[in-house]
């Protein structure tokens, strides 16, 4: 049966958004949305808000339950923000870290320093971007597709649906456009039952489907774009404008976004579990 | 009505494939395909070979003519080959660059860099990797989706579908991770019949949502892993074995895949265009 | 964006139906639902109830309105109650008629002895069949698609959906079997502005495609399987019980089912019409 | 991988169609595509013909292998043409009757009378509609889904997608309208291993899933709208004209249509399984 659910926005304030109902914000949905549609709902983004994530991440919740039978487990992290690199960036980090950190990222002397450049850009009235590196543990190898819907391809799909995502990359990403084939390459060794890889720099995924090992994976998220330093713009009759935004608003998507990136990558294993009658998920089993 | 069409292979040479057929090669699809459905076509790499995109290249063609009606153009160009890197990497280029270019990179004095760096790959008989950029012109205001299928989420779809592909990015893509609020948003201005934006950071879409704007992204593409070099690898009866590929293969997916990454993005723009409603192609409409 | 809306039964009650929790009720859903899931809802039938079709309604409703913009109207009515036919059937009645009528009939003799016979099967506690005609005016032509999502077929699958339906037909339906080419074909007449034909035996669709005539269709519904009378059936432990319905229900889909027929060909025509990209409705069009 | 076949057509005669190219003819597809594409081929119904079908019976004859593993079996017959109806109609009639019988219905006086009819109807020059029933064996309970696309559904999209197909019915159809639900409700039994009914009036499914029982369901068609006999029409310039067919044209889709119905029945039936992760169909199992 479908599973329904109503979370209520208690804390909704619509008037503080009547300022932005006669313009457009730079960098926000509003002028493509009212180009599409010819209307838009401006109090607190409409539904180009992030607040339509919190469907995704319940659902995220009842799919991490249902892998978690399977022995598979989403483990997403702060890898970047701004210019400050978690180093190195794809490692045995413990995971998960969320709980005991203040922004997910599993170096605590970085965070530290995280942390400190989203304070100052706050300070500042900007914002700033980052970085989510992103495990997938467990998933048994053969799931995923081999043409359109290799693992990877709908991976990015759902990644980039989410706000404010700007690329995705899996295993070595765009450092392997760098690398050479004698680097980049994954020697086969045996192992007791099988096969194993000397190393995973292609991310856990071949020809479209999973390997067995660890599918990691990052998403880079630009600055959120309301900011409180004053801005250019245009009112929708057409006259400039500046802008200052004023109000509630985040400085990075981190540390939020990083349940996001969980329930989507929960999502999509399930998902392709599923279709691709990989695993039998029997109702009832224990 | 449906568009069929058959390409005939006449140069298949099947038995140079032989003694592929009892092991896997590493950072192929040989082992996962294997593991999912419990047999394989080692002749050729079966369907994982990229020789499978003719048919999208065939299907892209096609979409271009219905897009150049529509006043939208796709160019793809190569702008990184290893450690050579085009820049700057998004200008205004002229394209398309690919008829009098070796390799399809715009600018004659990187591309010479590119070509010899891939012919001392080749001789090393190695293999390198690389980036392909690609500018999607003419779109108007309007096209895609407000949440799942966002624009850009469906274009990376498209794109971590083609065999090789590593990583997406659009507009800054991973560089507006480092980046502030203040330096990314794109301010608007008002224009003659509407607003236009003094930059294009966002690459060309808000919110899923096409701004009107040229649209350009990335696609990093791994290195070929069929090298000459020895590799350690497993048969498929688990013992160890030493392999050295021969017979054909390119050291890098640069310029074949050009035409592969224009092709997707052409399909991609074309079905949103009709699913969205947005431009009502008629047959027969000159 | 998307539509939502929660309709509360203020008037449910579930321990009405906590008899039924340990047996299976003849011709429901119980007990292969059980077998689906291994887990039912015995309070008011859960997913399986009439009531699942509130959703339909309201949506078919949406749909008729935008659709009356297009000058396409739907109208279902009673043709059968049991062994009670209205004749003729498929004829230019006068509709809507379910607004000054009991039971939706468009004969006011035939009606009568519809509602006499339905309070005939209430008072001896058991139910009867029916047969609902819909007709769908206004439709141009060129609606539906060549070879699987024929209109019929895709309104066959909209129809069938519908709880308690056990056949569809369209035209001239069952009796085109017994009918010869001769008097079955639509012969074409010129006339104003394009071609008519002399009969519309077809039903306004030939090849899948939307004819420009009148679309009309036929849905048979089974006698409601909640009956007073006293059934065999089993216990959900296998043991054999006697089973006598108290409680809510009707002896007759009619006319409940009317307002659900015209939901869902309401939606299927609006459904192929976007599909179709026919009509290009536009947002805030008057 | 997917499954490619070509049916070379080496008796096509194309210029026997060159009188059809500026006409319209009655109740075929001509009209309602010329209106829809503004193109049409003339030649042999183009896309139109019932040759399409060849496609259906290939991917059905591979369906039904795949079901045979699971112990299902479809098997359709002729219970009507024109006015000559196989009594009883639902009956064990020994299956599949096909192999050593004219037009393949199972009762040999009553072939005698079709087969009859049919040579009568074609020296007329004129044609027949008919009914096909369909019974699939050895479907286990649980198959289908619960709202839209219960297992009746789908099956009705399936057989209304198939040339000159006018109605669908399953168990009791139309005449369940007719019937109490004292008469029509199947009462359940206590059997060895679970349960069973007394009847099967309901045709093998409730609520939309699969009971265990047999499924069968009837298909009416029309007669062939091509015959020899003068009918009035239209050119496409709009004048009157007189058309008689000549050439290759069936009087009866039946016994032609049989392995059409069975074909598209085993692929729904395979469709639900899979889709419903029923039976975890495995690859190379024996």
């Amino acid at each position: 049966m479908p599973i329904g659910f109503l979370v209520y926005n208690h804390d909704a304030r619509s008037e503080a958004y009547d300022a932005l109902k006669e313009l457009f914000r730079p960098s926000h949905a509003d002028y493509t949305w009212q180009m599409k549609y010819g209307i838009r709902d401006h109090r607190g983004g409409g539904r180009a808000s992030a607040r339509e994530h919190i469907a995704r991440v319940v659902a995220g919740a009842i799919a991490k339950q249902y892998l978690s039978r399977q022995g598979v487990a989403v483990h997403a992290y702060t890898s970047r923000v701004g210019s400050v690199q978690l180093e190195p960036e794809y490692a045995p980090w413990e995971l998960p870290c969320r709980e005991d950190s203040l922004i997910g990222c599993p170096d605590r002397e970085k965070e530290s320093e995280m942390v400190e450049l989203i304070r100052a850009v706050r300070r500042a009235e900007d914002s700033i971007g980052g970085v989510v590196t992103c495990v997938i543990r467990g998933v048994p190898p053969g799931v995923g597709e081999p043409v359109f819907d290799r693992f990877q391809a709908r991976l990015a799909h759902y990644m980039m649906s989410i706000n404010a995502a700007k690329g995705f990359e899996y295993g070595e990403g765009f450092r392997a456009a760098t690398m050479k084939g004698s680097e980049h390459n994954d020697a086969f060794r045996p192992s007791s039952g099988g096969v194993t890889t000397l190393t995973n720099h292609s991310g856990g995924i071949q020809g479209g489907v999973t390997t067995g090992d660890e599918i990691y994976f990052r998403v880079a998220f630009k600055p959120i774009p309301t900011i409180g330093l004053p801005q250019q713009s245009v009112t929708t009759s057409g006259e400039e404008i500046e802008l200052r935004a004023s109000g509630r608003h985040d400085p990075c998507v981190i540390p939020r976004v990083l349940p996001v990136v969980e329930a989507m990558a929960a999502m999509l294993t399930l998902d392709m579990m599923l279709e691709g009658g990989y695993y039998p998920l029997k109702i009832n089993e224990k």
